[in-house]
């Protein structure tokens, strides 16, 4: 600032402030990944979309039949699930549609939407050991025995609801399939089963694998970086979220709590005081 | 809260306190308007599932096109678009993907995502004007006329930036098609064009539909409520959103403003002065 | 963009694009209002700095009084309002404190946080009444009357929880003093005591004023715009969220739904069916 | 869930599900630590009301003073920090203030507003090391060492447009204030200045202390946890993200994006292409 720029640097460095690979607009004309976007409509399904948007090229047909199972798959679980409350109970307060979802969608945090995210991570490393040379089944055990050992939780693995998830079964099926039909290779879907067994000889039973943990299994298949299995995560479950917001409003009500409030919270606090 | 209800009271009032008709969760099985989650995954697409998850069912094949178009086109309008500029801002600010996102979702109100959901409204006018036996010309005439006397800005016609918005056009011949495969009725079609007629009579000059008008038309035949035109522009919208805070992460930078820090900002407030 | 603006130009409205009348930043340099930032540390206090900038100039010692007592006001409704059980629920989902305070904030719209606002420009329109030369008790009952015909709620006043507020009286109380202290006119206390009388003869019973009620007659005494009373409920409660989603965080708990997952929901969609 | 709970045993879990030392309601009655709202309303400030909901307790008078003082100093800091100007463009956008405040306070992450949190980690680590005996000096030298050779960013000293932060020195002097006076015992201050002067040592050059240099000072020294810090940080730079997205709702403007739309951005992905 001390040596201000001329006007000549200033339009320079504002030109240069945003750049991107994604979007070209002039008026006119409007292309995504250089691809005009009158093109585009019609032409291209939504999945496919998607995946031109993050990857940069449209997903083979195999590829997108993944791709558009992992989205089904994760759309909503329920009013319970804190997204979904979240954004319900925003509905009532007054805010439009797009506060609602935005409030829900913004709890989709490292605990509530990170799974996905963490269990890509957790597949990454046992890759990394068997592209070392170790054998997949001996490089989940030091895996988990090594997390186990650290007392951290395993992401992908086990479910406080369901004993077993009917989620996960379903979606490793059709990794399989597209696995048989080289599609992919099927080596991220190993390392999960290798977790699993792993997991089941160290803690005595089985503890299935869960919705995030097949989704990774999904995304790292196809490519995608860890960070983006949390974003294809909150795409998917933003139809559930706006699905509820939706179906609240219907319901009405006017600042709608968490709980009704005939039934009383627990104080725990301070016995009455004065100043 | 006088008279305090009983436990069984309590309980009742628990139970009833969140419903929906979406879906249905026990351990084991997860149900979304009554398919089977393990069903509906691998056997329907991703735009299938959110005309379910919002509409109750699913839709016709000729329907599902229009949808996908109609969310294909919406994806993305570039960096200088507040939404995705709020989006990869935040993603320099050290918060997850989903934070990012919900800060640039949130924005998506009356003014910058409401344009469709508005639109739809505007259609609906005119809609009922024809169904009290006016001409769909002269109801359209009447509906522009007195939104303009009353100075009022009009949905889904004009645009800031592009002379002619090139995905409207593209999508209004898909809307075409559908009609004459009978897959829709094309009602709101011919409000759209006796609008965009009215409106190039009453200003001299043509107005050209855009993205809003024509998304508007979309979703109106496929009877969505207008909010959920909101709804289906922010599921849209959300794909851009998540590239472009993508994109920014792996371009670095902290805490990024809207402009380079060398170009300043003007200051207009009172000359510098003690307490 | 079709004759591109040379360098000059671009550089002046990059330059014209900020404009504020708050702070003046150089380097080294920190201005709010005209104030060095190191001489408002240690000689105003926060509240003092609220005023400062959000109305431009510090207030009176009399208003601040008021101001004090508003915003103490609404810090907490308890864990059954929206926007602290948001705030409590997110903080159990792995976002940082901002998150869990943005998404509880976010919900604070026109039904949950804008009763204030709302209630201001109520007595924004017996002002304008009493202006034209009217009697206050005679122009509250004609709005009243008005917004009732209209099966209107109004703002301000009844409380679905407290019989009678234990807020108002005391805030009023506060405006009586300052007005006797010449500080205020009270023009606006006695607006809300001509609603509270006429809603009272109206009804046939009493309807007593509440907190919005109560804060929005300071906030009018003070000058404030409608939409900035809804600004300071957001400051204020901000503490409530931020004590709430902190003690959450101590409480420990991983997403954390609206009631105990052993207190099931109620579906009422359609029953088991098949694709 | 197998094994169904009965009615008494869901309105236990459901009464126990929300507790809270903060606030006890009851019809007619609000005590936030015991006190009864309509005592602390005229009674207590708005920084005093702040204390008691995050510590439990108010302040005493001199750590009432210095909690002022890092209030005031955050505020604002200018339409190119990102949090205000998110505030401001979604302001334009047709969200509520509460909307425009929430996308702008959600932005205060890790990065934006996280470093007095980090930094009040980086004094602990000093403290530890001084509990067990070390000399600050000595203590501070190892601390800073440590972290420089890992690469990592010192939190708290530095700053990337302010050659001196015109905040800190003032805001130290009030802790040198408050030390002499007894309020506070002034190690955190101590640590804090042996850090400075390690850094200087240590890059040969002075990095002065920044405002979350001097902020976690205070917020150490009254005994706050970390988190509570960018907690504060949150509650102080609201003010000014409610300025600006007031402000910027008086200047108008609908959509407003980070650049003027004539200041094209650079587009570097793929040249033009057909599907």
């Amino acid at each position: 600032m001390q040596n201000k720029p001329d006007d000549s640097k200033l339009a320079k460095l504002a030109k240069a402030w945003w750049t991107t690979d994604i979007i070209d607009i002039s008026p006119g004309s409007i292309r995504m990944r250089g691809y005009a976007i009158e093109e585009l409509i019609g032409n291209i399904s939504f999945p496919e979309m998607i995946c031109l948007m993050l990857r940069g090229e449209r997903p083979q047909p195999g590829e997108l039949r993944l791709l558009e199972a992992a989205l089904v798959s994760a759309v909503d679980h329920g009013p319970q699930a804190p997204s979904i409350a979240i954004a319900r109970m925003a509905a009532t307060c007054g805010i439009g549609i797009n506060g609602a979802m935005a409030s829900g969608i913004n709890a989709l945090g490292d605990v509530h939407g990170g799974a996905g995210q963490q269990c890509m991570e957790l597949y990454a490393e046992v890759a990394e050991l068997c592209q070392e040379g170790m054998q997949v089944d001996v490089a989940a055990v030091q895996v988990v025995e090594a997390r186990m050992a650290q007392g951290k939780f395993l992401p992908g693995f086990g479910h406080r609801f369901h004993p077993v998830d009917p989620r996960s079964g379903r979606l490793l099926a059709l990794v399989q399939e597209a696995r048989e039909a080289g599609v992919v290779s099927g080596g991220y879907a190993d390392i999960a089963i290798a977790i699993t067994e792993a997991l089941a000889t160290i803690k005595g039973k089985s503890i299935p694998m869960n919705i995030d943990g097949a989704t990774a299994v999904i995304y790292a298949e196809l490519g995608f970086a860890p960070e983006l299995a949390r974003g294809m995560f909150i795409l998917s479950r933003s139809v559930g979220i706006l699905a509820h917001a939706w179906e609240q409003t219907g319901q009405g009500g006017r600042i709608k709590g968490p709980m009704p409030p005939a039934v009383p919270y627990t104080y725990t606090g301070p016995a009455p005081r004065d100043l």
